[in-house]
């Protein structure tokens, strides 16, 4: 294992080419670091940064241990980087964060029950492998309830809804036989995330708390500071420091949280899940706050002081998705916004395209 | 002659590969433009940002017409491109800023010429081809004076102080046959620049006027705002203006400006030269303005609106020249500090390695 004090002029490693991976090499690139980004399609937003890039399947052996041999320090930019693969490069350089932070954010039962022993609340869950399995989880949960795959789903792939006892049998064949966990509906009044950095010295600096707006399962608006009382904000930088302690988390991750409000009006909150990686609902960070989370990830990962996590004033993030992106002009003639995009070629529906941030009060 | 609307997805070329270049390159693919880099040296910072990269000499006639092809418009990142090279590409492709404002910049006679028939105040000066010159020169200017070659000289080379008689053969000795001009010594109170950028429609946009510091003839500090009067301020926001009216500017430029004060107090300000570049003194734009100069330049190069100048707070922007690039962990550590790092791979002494943006009130 390579020493890991990492200087300027050493490669930080990528797993994953997307936009966040793009958005990462960038921050790195602006701190003196080369970037070796490793990904599995050619067209991938990270590869038009990277000092060197690797586009191999993630089952590569050669090829990962190539990219590690190359890299001083790795990390990855989305969650469904394979778990072997993730050991491979981690067996030979140091990879932050973690295999076992990604093994338990890529489990969506593990996630859970990893989030329940810390006595934090989730929603109710069964595990779910069969139709036996579904029956007896819907009587122990009830209705409505949400079937979901324990692996690789996103933006709300691998999901199904059921509502009433004759959706059962269509959502189980939906999982087409996948290992399932069925999940209870949240009453929730918004949905909420902590975007945070824990350091290797434990470490830690949270963002302020989002408010974040989905459509059609995909994250349209993030809004911060987040409608909530400052006991809840506190509580959810608690439940962030928390889980990345238990984790021994090294980087930026994000926590999804469900608000909900009983009828007397008290705020509680709802782990939905853990983003081992720097997260959509923390763009805003980029113009908005003192060090974005590109950034923080990557001194974090290099083991360099976390940055302050302050914000600039009322703070908005909106994604262009799919045919959004035609909006570019508009927003490059509004004083208050700043635009992002992550350079793909075609702006397919449901695709993230690019990003305005919306500074309501800069000063 | 190529279209020259440009849309996130096209081509951005830059002339010069430098830190300049670098940063550029990281604001053009922020907004989803492809960047290509022509520069003539492998270890060439803004290369590890590029999409495409040539490295050929300037002279190359077949790399540029390549490079040409290959970009929907081209910019440069410093002014001794070579006149007939940036003329090649400018018959291909727009090129912006044009070269005009670069062949005016590259000769210290043409710019002081042009800058003086504007009817804007600069040093004295006169054209020295030869000892006779030299001599005339001397006794229409005084002493102490400057000789300087007209053309490709930077951070103080290609120059020589004469401070009495007995300087000047060793001055003339020290421009090496070259074509050069003798100036007159300004006795100012401090070094100002204004940066600024003008769009294709004619639309300006300057930032706040800089305070600039040299140590052995390289800035080493800039702070804004410069401690200068509002009257002064907006004159020199003025000449900037119409000196890229005059020449009919597309891009961010910074005219560089000694200010004088008279017994009573009264400051006057005496334009020093035109820089048809984003420039050193406009870092602090990057964290401490609204726009950076960066895409600030990208926009304007590519016919978008202008982004909104406004200054967050104090700010200062020191170079980190040679080993002072040893201090990035000290900078990192500080919540007020903005650390940039171009990625050079040794720190000579004199080179520039780096920046740090200082934001003394961030909200």
């Amino acid at each position: 294992m390579k020493e890991t004090i990492i200087a300027p002029g050493a490669t930080l490693g990528i797993l994953g080419g997307g936009q966040l991976g793009r958005m990462i090499a960038s921050a790195a690139a602006r701190l003196g670091l080369k970037v070796h980004v490793f990904n599995d399609t050619p067209a991938s937003p990270a590869f038009a940064l990277a000092d060197a890039t690797t586009c191999a399947p993630f089952t590569d052996e050669a090829a990962l241990r190539s990219f590690a041999g190359s890299v001083d320090v790795a990390t990855y930019e989305f969650e469904n980087v394979p778990r072997e693969a993730a050991a491979l490069v981690a067996g030979l350089v140091p990879l932050r964060p973690g295999v076992g932070a990604l093994a338990t954010s890529q489990d969506r039962l593990a996630e859970k029950r990893f989030i329940a022993d810390l006595g934090i609340a989730t929603a109710p869950f069964r595990p779910v492998d069969d139709a036996g399995d579904l029956q007896a989880a819907l009587a122990a949960i009830g209705m409505p309830a949400i079937l979901k795959t324990r692996r690789f789903g996103y933006d709300g792939k691998g999901q199904a809804a059921i509502r009433k006892a004759g959706d059962a049998d269509g959502a189980l064949a939906a999982m087409k036989g996948a290992p399932s966990i069925l999940e209870g509906f949240v009453d929730f009044v918004c949905e909420l995330s902590v975007v945070a950095a824990r350091a290797p010295d434990g470490s830690f600096a949270a963002f302020d708390i989002c408010e974040n707006r989905h459509e059609n399962h995909i994250l349209a608006l993030t809004s911060v500071p987040a409608a909530v009382s400052a006991a809840t904000a506190q509580q959810a930088r608690e439940i962030a420091h928390a889980i990345a302690g238990a984790l021994d988390y090294v980087g930026v991750f994000a926590v999804e949280l469900f608000l909900t409000r009983d009828a007397a009006g008290a705020e509680s909150l709802v782990v939905n899940e853990i983003a081992p990686r720097v997260h959509n609902s923390g763009h805003w960070t980029d113009f908005g706050a003192q060090t974005s989370q590109f950034e923080q990830h990557v001194r974090a990962v290099c083991g360099w002081p976390l940055g302050p996590a302050g914000r600039y004033g009322r703070v908005a993030m909106r994604n262009l998705i799919g045919d959004d992106v035609e909006t570019w002009q508009h927003h490059l003639a509004d004083p208050q916004a700043r635009l992002t995009l992550y350079g793909k070629e075609e702006a397919r529906p449901g695709r993230k395209m690019g990003h305005v941030t919306l500074l309501r009060d800069p000063e």
